[in-house]
């Protein structure tokens, strides 16, 4: 599990003055980058010649957000399939503790050599589920 | 129905030199606000003080599209439920006609004097189908 | 020469409700794309293995634009100088023709092996007058 | 003075594989919110109905920063002319300390009710020196 924050700024709204639903999905990205990549799980997957791929992303737009407010971005590791794994991510106002936005995010672990979706076998579970959760 | 034509530039590409998956979000984005606001959609339910808002995205990343392909971005008119509508979005490589990515995008029309969705009825639908189909 | 029309939307604004300055950048970006690749001088270049880099923008931001606005990127080609280039970027009002934002743009065109920036000799002032102006 | 510290992640990047020249505007956009934002500044200028306004970046791209790079986005308040003022904002590599990328920012207060830039008098240095540096 992983805490991104993120303060809203004025060049985060659009025209409503609510954080535009594209941005949400940059700041969902930028929390599965710090969950993935700083904790080395990217570089351990990359020396197998491994690669993360987002298959499916099912988002809720539930409340709107704007300048000024904290988000606590949430990603947490989910259930796995026989060849996709899921990620769950809410982002939350940290002070009214309300959830702004939540989805469903659908992985692939793809071999690199052929591009395709390798089986997620108990070594890959292993390395998700010891360096991520 | 309308169509949106994208040519991919070198500035939508990541680290693996694919589109990267929040572009396809603004792409999407982007042929909404053609087909609502280019023939008056926006503007009819603008003057009974209603908005159009995006409360769920469902998005599946099918095919990577590099630079230089030319995307079609379509999005029709998909079913009414009670309270909320659904569009279709697809977006395809022109010359392969191969899908990139579809999404199922769930809508509400807000009355924005109260900030709550309004029930479909008659005179919406007819706004959305005569207007936007 | 070359002209890239694009309509405001509400997602191109920020809190201000005006387009975002950064949003121009991207304006700019795609209207040298849409110069330089269009017509093949990337191409050309490429085949060289040269490549074009930008070093420097110089960037006036003069009047807001809103939604629903529709603006002529206009790019031309300026001076040579013996290792850079210059392009000049008008964004302009299509309605009011009155301007928006200008840029200056620096360039120089690197080799790729090196990475290092060539003279512009007259090979390259031949590719880059011919196919861009 | 202000430093903002970003990651580089693999959305930063573009074709080139490295951070996209549009994104380091986001960059720099992001440090003066942290400088003018954080510190109550913006706030004290809404109290006078005054708002800040860009209105000339000069930037220069002098090295490319890539995936993992960790980057250093300093802010500085910079002279003060009758009518507007300067920022210096550079954006360095933390581990090499080389500059990436170094912008002059030219700024206005504007009054609010009139959309027209007010002179920097003393009471608006005195806010920006005293609040900003």
């Amino acid at each position: 599990m992983k805490d991104t924050i993120i303060k809203v700024r004025g060049y985060h709204l659009d025209i409503y003055k609510h954080v535009n639903n594209a941005r949400y999905l940059e700041f969902l990205e930028e929390a599965r980058w710090a969950l993935f990549d700083d904790n080395g799980a990217l570089e351990l997957l990359a020396q197998k010649n491994w690669g993360f791929a987002v298959v499916n992303i099912n988002i809720n737009f539930r409340r709107a957000a704007t300048v000024g407010d904290i988000l606590c971005v949430r990603t947490q590791l989910g259930d796995f399939n026989q060849k996709s794994g899921i990620l769950t991510q809410t982002i939350r106002n940290l002070k009214t503790e309300k959830i702004i936005t939540e989805a469903q995010v659908t992985y692939v672990i793809l071999d690199l050599n052929t591009n395709r979706a390798l089986p997620l076998n108990d070594e890959i579970r292993t390395i998700l589920t010891r360096v991520i959760s």
